[in-house]
Parts: C-alpha cells; structure tokens; sequence
C-alpha cells in the first residue's frame, strides 16, 4: 500500500544549461550514485537514460550494480534527445532514416529493458515538435510519430514491456506533438495498444497551466493510461527542474490524493536538474518531502479528503490546509 | 471558395470589466448594431448570444431584422455564463438542478437556431471548471459534462443542429474542464455524436500556448472537427480580445493556410472585446486585415505556401515573410 | 512588535466580472460587513473604496461605523477606476479636463482621509497605461501621470497624508504605468517627495514573477519606500485574488520575514475577490494563514532565518521548510 | 543617418542547449564567421564574447581579422557566465574571491577594448541571482552588486569606455537582479555614473512583458541611458532567441520608431541562438528584416507616427497597419 520512490540516475550528477556545457559541479561515478540513490529512505528504484548511464555494452554491469545496491530498474529512457541526428526529431522526424533510426533505438532500449527486468520505457521525445510558425506540415509529422510509436509499441508488446509517453509543452522545440496531458491522450488513441499510456512529469504539467490532480483523473478517464510519474517544483513558467516542495505545497498533497484515489501503484521517481546544488541532498529532499505528504494522507484518510473535496468549498479547503498541512 | 465572414453582435456594444461594471462606453441598439455589421466588407453572418440578444421573446423580431439587413444566423451561443444561477457551473455544476437548467437552456436555444434558420450553436460552458486545488472532484464533474452534452446533442441532431464546443484555458473560472482543443476532442469523443465538433477562439489557443495552425490540423486528424472559428489578437498571456493584426502577422496567415488546406467552409466570425474603442471600427479592422491575408494567400497560392512548409527551414520562410508578407 | 491586520471593506461584499456584471453573490450592506471584519482575530484596520464605500457624503456616518467596531481607517483608496471619465486614464489620461478632475478627485479624497484620522492613501491608478502598441506616446504620459501625482502628494504633505502607489503588471489595460515594483520606484523618484511610497499587492508581484521579498528589500534600498501591504494569492499569471495560502507557502514566509526584517510597521492588508465563495470566510481564512505563519517565525526566531538565508543552499532550506513549516 | 547594424560573432556558429551540450550543428572557425557577417548588407559591427571569441592571447589576430573584413569591434561582451567558478555569481557572488575574480576580468575586458578600439562593454551578469526562495540575502548582494559594477565603472571611465547593463528576467537562474529595464535603471542610478547604461535585447524584455517601445522611453527618462541594443524575436514566455520577425510585426515597427526618436544612434546588433538553422541565414534575415522596417519608417516619415500615436486609436493604428506595414 506504500508508494514506491525511484530516481533518474542522472539527477545524482552534474548537469549542464546552453550557457556552460560542462555543467557546474564535478561529475561522480555511476557507482557512487548509485550508492548514494540506495541510501535515500525507501528509494528503490533507478530510472536509467540511454547513451548516458546504458547501453549494450555495459548492461550486464549495471544489472550487478543495481542489485549490488538492493535497487530494480524502474525505467529505462531510451536517448531521443542527446544526439546531433535527434536534432530534427525522432518519430517525426522529416528524415525517414532518422525515423527508422529511432525506432531502432527503441527496440534497442527495448531488449535492454528486458535485460534488466524492467517492464517499463519511458519515452521523452523532446525533439519531436517544432520552432517556428509557417516551418511544420502538421499532419504529416503527426502521423509519421503515430507511426513511430505503433511500431515500437507492437515490438514491446511481444516482450511484456510497457512505453510511457511523457509531454512536455515546450522545451528544446518551442512547440512539442506531445504537449499536455490531453494530446498525449489523443496520440495514446491513434496508436490504440494497451502497453502505451502516459508519464506526468508534475513540472511540465505546471509549466502548462495544468492541474495534476486533474490530470490524474483525465488518465483514468481515458483507460487507466496513467503508467510512471515524475516529480519537481517550478515556478509554473519554465522546466525548472526544482527540489519538490520548494514553492508549491496543497497541489502536491492533492496530486497524492488523485494518485491513491485511482489506483495508481507504480514509481514516484524523481526529476530533476541541481545545477548548482548537490545532486544527492537535492534528490533526498524531494523525497522525504513527498513522504511527509504520504503520512499526512495517511493520518488524515482518504475519506476524509474525499468529503472536503465534495464540499467544493474553498474556505473548508483553506481551513483544512492550515490544521492539516501547515505546522 | 471565398472565406465567409461573420461578427458577434454584442462586439459592437458596450462590453464591461470587473471594475466597471457600466462598461465604458455608451449602449447602442441592435437595430443599429445590425446596420453596422451588414455595412462591413462581405460580413454575412451574425452571431447572437442568448439573454443579451436573444430569447423566445425576439426571436420573430430578429430574425426580420437579420433579413432586413441580408444577415444570415451563423450560430446561436446559449447564455451558460451571464446568470447568478451558472456561477458554479452549468453542465458541470454540482446542484442537479442547475445542471437540469443548463440543458433546457440549450435545448431551448436549439429551437430558436431552428427558427433562426441556423444549423450552429456555438457553447462556451465557461463556468465549468475549477478555481482552488483540493474543491473538486474532477471525475464526477466531467462525467455530469459530458451527460449534459450528450442529452443537448441528441436532442440537436434530430434538429439538424450542430454544437460546436468552444474551449477557453481559463476565466471565469482559474481552470477550465474544455481548456485546450485536445481537452475537448477528448470531450467530443467521450459524447460520440456527429454533431458534436469544436469552436477554435484565436486569443483563447494563444492564451494557452497553441499554434492554431497545429490546432486545426489536430481537429483534422480527429475526424472532421471543427466547426467554428472566432478571430481576435492578443499577446499570449491573457483574453485580451484585440483587434486582428494588432501584434502578430505570420501566425494568420498560417492560420488562413491551414484552414483552407483541410477544407474548412464555415465562418470566419469575429469575437473581440472594444472596451475603449469603437465597436465598429475594431471589428471592420479585423475583418479587413483577415481579407487582406486570404488576398495574399490567394495570390501567392495554396501550392506555394505547401512547398514553403515542406521545405521545414525557417531562414526560407522568413525569406517568404519578407516578399509576401511584408510591404 | 505584533503584526496589524486589515481588510478592504469591499473584499467582504460582491464582485463582479466581465461576464456577470451583478455578481455572483447578494451584496451585504456595509454595517454587516463592518461587524465581519472586527469579529476576524486581530483585524483593526479597514480600507475604503472612494464612490463604492465612501464620499463626502457618508464620511461622518463611515466614522461612527468604524469607532462602533473598534476599527480604525487604514488607508482610503481613491476612486481611480469606477468611472467611464476614467476609462482612458486618470493622471496620464490624453484628455487635461480628465488629468485635472483627477487630481481633484485624490485631492478630495485626501480630505476624507484627514476626517477619518487615517494617513494614508493608497493610489490604484489601474487605467493609467495603453492597450495596443504604436497608440500611446509613453514619455508624454508618464510626465503627465509624474505631475498629476506630484500635485497630490503635495496637498498631502500638508495635511500629513502619505500616498502608497500601488502597481499591477496589467488589468484593466494591457499595460500598465505602474507595472513593477522598480517601475513605481522610478515614478517615486521623479516625483521626489517624502510622503509618496509603494503599496506591495502580493498577487500583483506573483503575476509580474517578483519574488516579493526581494521587492520589500529593493524598497527599503529606495529609501523605506514600502508604505503598504495588500495580501491574496494566485497561479502566478493573473491576478486571481485568491486566499492566501491556497497555493504557494515559502514565499509567504519569505514575505514575512523580509517585512520584520526591514522594520516594516504598517498594515498586513486583504484585498481579494471572492466571486462565488463566502466574503467573509475567504477574507478570515486568509487573515489566519498569515497569523500561523507569523506564529512559526516568532518561534523560529529572526536569527535562525537570517542565518538560513545567508548559507543560500536550497537543500538547507528544503530541510527547513519540512522541519518548521509543514505538518 | 541610417541604422548601423552589428552581430555577434558567436550566433554564426553552433549552439548548444542543455540536452546536447555539443550542439546540433558543426562549429566554424572564426574567419569564416566574420567573412560571413561582413557580406550581410550593411553590417559593419562585430561584438565579440570573452573566452568564447576573444582574451589577451588573440587580441592582435582578432583586430586584423575584422581590419580585413572591414568590421568594427561594436562591444566586447566579457565572459561572466560561461565558467564554473561564476556558477554562484559575479557581482553578487557570496565568495568574496570571486567577486574580485569578476572585478579583474571586466577589467581585463575593457584593456582589451581599448586595444580593439572599442569603446562598449556589455555586460550580462546572468548569474547574479538566486533559484529558490528563502535562499538569498537580497540586500547584502545586491550591494555587492552596485560596488562591483562600480569598481569597473570607475575603470571604464579612465580609458573612455562605457558600460551597457543587459537585463533579462530569469535564465541561467531562476530570477536575476537585473531583471528588468526599471530594475536596471535602479542599479545605474545606485551607480551612479555617467559611463553606466543600459542595454535591451529585445527578447529578454519581450519575455517580461514589456513594451520595448515604452523601455526606450523610459531609459530616454532617465538620462539618455540606452546605450545598446540586441535584436531577436520569441513568443513573449521564454528566451527563444529567433529571427526578427519570425513572430510579431507591429512591435518592432514601433521600436525602430522609438529608437529614432529619442536620438539612438548606435548599434542595431543581432542576439539570436540558430539551434538548428544555419546561422548566417538566421542573422541575415533579421538584419533584413529591420531594414524593411527602417525603409517603411523612411517612407512614412516620423511626423505621420507622431500623429498617429499622438490620435490613440487603435482603430488608426490598425488602418495604419494594414496599410503600410502589410503587402
């Protein structure tokens, strides 16, 4: 009944802005971030990214890491975006051997997935969308994406392995085919598989003026679609990739909430960029943050959220945050 | 093949904020308001809203007046926003009877489209949604939606009326059920009539991070859906109903492209807000600035613009803005 | 050393919105409302809308409303945007008759101030500003808007009034002259007089991306320039005019903090909109967040915040919040 | 006259962005690039970035390259942003070395524009802010802000040369002290030197939802402190740094009104960041651009903008439009 905690190795590490490629900090070993993912309370799952923590070359390696530390993968995030041919796009590419490129890349992430027990890709294709008005042919790209996807799906479907879409409004194409929660839905439909659903990232549902807990009940909505989460703060305008709870606080416990609410019973991984800050302490905040949230939904009950909730009220909702919420 | 051109009748009123309730110009008469639309270059249709304009009461006295002036009903949009009792929703509302009154309300303005010789009825459920995290149940209010939908629509399609669903990310309420175009194919597809498409409001999808070009591509791919659409400018960050033309250019004409290239015959309807300006003037204006754009289109011609779009290099199309586009 | 609570008197009645110009709600009358605001634990202060709640007229009734609840007058806040003669401007409006009724209006409104023993005005001059671009001649207006203010604040100096200028990024014009805090402090500058400060509107700065206690800190830098403090909260793009603390939580206590910090004194004032909930409710619930955040700073204690904010480690903080501010 | 149009050297070149921090295209060397800028009609200025294009090493080879190719050095812009150690910050760095360390490299940048017979800096102190809240002493830094900027300053003056201040809301971090035109306008003013100004680029105010128009004006208020100004375009939400005119129309028609009117006469130079286009075709056609706007604005003549700014009207303003700016 307890929700699960995974993290995006990466976090752990130095990550870099278009200002400094070298990022600000000192990268660590995969080993030593690993360790550090193990020691977080209840954190045991790693979500891995191609190309930068796996490849075929080094699975058999991360598998005995992974379990050196007591950690299952969580997901593996096939590379769609940190490659000079991703530039175009992936899916949608208007390059069909960039296309059949990365289908092969998936089917590739695909088999490593099952490699290291994993029933889940999360797919992030960042590249997929456009920059200017005037500059796409709408339809075309779209229908090669679906395409895409189909394909990929139809391979992971054989071998037990799930594909969670994850959107993005914006960012690095000033406009994304996967952009909100509801145009992930429709591209769920067009491809029509049961192993393809959809990954929030809480922070690019915020930067799109989402609701989450709405979101959460759209998924449901739409076939029980939602399969991976991910979580960080901003301030509602960018990907800012901050420790979870460091602006917002009531949209987290409702997003924990809808998340119970429905079923869901997969990963709360982290996401993340620390840029400045320490990867680990960063990523452990987040975490026992959401924690806090858990045992207050916990001590409170579930019933008892429905019932404010049912309410509609938001002078209840504010006197419920200030007994419940704030010390 | 000629665009067909339309205004919302009460755009060339007075139009109030929420510090002013009075408005800050003067009230003009619908006879008047009617003269001044028919005067407009090849303006044909008219939009009427329910209470303000139009009731069982006038309807014989409009439609005459609608003749008199060789207007055509372009669509009829029940009141769901301008009334205490919709405060808190109409399809979506949490009282049964509120939801109750909402679809007579759309039933009975079914009828006057029938009468009014107009297959279109334009909904704006504004009131359906959400204003505070943790006040309401997402799943239960969207169900009673598309309840409230499917009971109008069924009672429309034995009229030969269609609903176009007009979507709005936010205000009146902070949080919209129909915010994005695919949020409401999403609706559109839960009803599942033919006769239930989608109003695309220019300011609307740029208030919610939309190419429209992209939007109408969307509606496209989702089976023929739009069935409407309302012009205005604004600057990407709110309502604010300008005039057409009065901040961007090349988004138009893309706009004016991809209507043309999914076959989109229905009105080009004019929605603005003229809180300071002359009525009449801000809505001609926009008018004559979408006729100078299909002028363009017209003669730089379909094939062009398709070749310009295939080529997916933006340095050529600012080539093609500066020599088409530009004076 | 406590914190002085106050409430617009209006926040406490029915607001109205573009859509709905009666309301959602009945109107109260003041007496009522009044008697709301003293029962809030430890409001002392009222404000008062010029035209809505007071004139000449009712100023010596007003003051016996007030002695009768125990509340003094906080500030007036002129009637600079209720009326069509203000529509396009009051002290930077094209038309002089306008400037001059303007400056008569505050001039009047100073005298009200002076009857009801209240030294401050605050000054919401919200249709100051323009619409579209290439329609306003910016250095012209802003010299006239600099001498309209300059005119007023030197018939207050003499009668001991203070005039807090109040800023908002936009609404009801697009633009606004008073946009941020550093703009009002350019404006305070040029006008060079003691007695002329600014009024921080939380929402106001969230909807600009100030982080406000940066903007009480930029103030104090001014030369103690902070002479006012509206409280509400919202999603960060629109001034919602919601409860404080229905969304964000750090931010407020960092508010708080950089007020004690900066020897703030003045009022903690509510200014919100409660279309469809209770007045009095949501304008209570807002007064207690702020008092339990309050109630934590006092027992953490200045210093341990002061040192917080010096190791600038976003972990450190993220511990802190779990630690004192959460549940 | 005429406009005097510039580049920086680096928008030839390759680009990178935080996913791919090798960029999406192949990297030219120098030569090339100025080869390339000087065949752009009318370009005559080269800003030249510390590190990435220039330090004492190459100062010679760097002055015959542009001797040959018949540029001029418009700006050094010295590298505050793209080493580890300016990670924290420059100015307002908590680490007193590397405030020192910031001072000797503006230092070292203005040596080097003397050499280059370059009489502007433009500095872009991109990393002096904060990301989190409660992680800041806002005071504290920013004075050591204003002392830093002084010390250069006083520098500067000695060997002729000024010093452009360039804002932007946020990005690398979350919030920046020179945010905004009026915040800059503070910072010069605590300055307190003639040799200190400002400098706009255009996207940056964009994204803050300024009308730039109205920050030429403002910085004509305040003393003629438009020292510098870079061009390029985005959808008002983020830095997207596109082509001039990719977007908005009417907003740039108006800046090059407002530049000539209050009496700029100095560089017009290109800002942009062509991920994924070639970049020579990406400044070229925004150099293009504003000459089709100061060609309109020649032909129009400044007199009939006066007029037409001096009617505001929006209705003028769009029959102006239609008929002047639009083919």
């Amino acid at each position: 009944m307890d929700n699960k905690y995974a993290v995006i190795l990466g976090n752990l590490g130095n990550t870099c802005d278009r200002f400094l490629s070298s990022g600000y900090k000192e990268q660590l070993d995969k080993a030593t971030m690993l360790k550090q993912a193990s020691s977080i309370n209840r954190v045991t799952g790693i979500e891995l990214v191609g190309t930068w923590d796996i490849d075929e070359s080094n699975v058999g390696e991360m598998k005995a890491l992974l379990q050196d530390n007591n950690l299952q993968c969580a997901s593996i995030i096939p590379d769609q975006f940190s490659q000079k041919r991703w530039g175009k796009g992936t899916f949608a590419a208007p390059d069909k051997a960039v296309r059949d490129a990365a289908v092969a890349e998936i089917k590739k992430s695909i088999d490593i997935a099952v490699e290291m027990e994993c029933d889940m890709l999360n797919l992030w294709p960042g590249q997929d969308g456009f920059d200017y008005p005037l500059c796409a042919n709408y339809i075309e790209e779209r229908e090669w994406f679906v395409e895409g996807v189909r394909e990929c799906a139809e391979y992971a479907l054989k071998k037990n392995v799930k594909l969670a879409l994850e959107y993005k409004i914006k960012e690095p194409r000033t406009h994304s085919y996967l952009a909100r929660v509801s145009d992930t839905i429709f591209v769920v439909n067009q491809v029509g598989l049961d192993n393809v659903g959809v990954c929030i990232d809480t922070g690019h549902a915020f930067m799109a003026y989402e609701n989450v807990g709405e979101s959460i009940a759209l998924l449901k909505m739409a076939g029980d679609k939602l399969f991976h989460m991910h979580f960080n703060d901003n301030y509602n305008a960018w990907d800012d990739d901050m420790i979870v709870g460091s602006i917002r606080l009531v949209e987290y416990f409702e997003i924990l909430y809808w998340l119970r609410k429905t079923g869901y019973n997969r990963w709360y991984s982290m996401d993340q960029y620390p840029y400045r800050e320490d990867g680990y302490g960063a990523i452990r905040s987040s975490v026992l943050y959401l924690q806090k949230m858990e045992a207050i939904l916990n001590s409170v009950g579930m019933e008892r959220v429905a019932e404010l909730v049912a309410r509609r009220d938001p002078i209840a909702t504010s006197d419920f945050i200030r007994e419940n919420l704030i010390k």
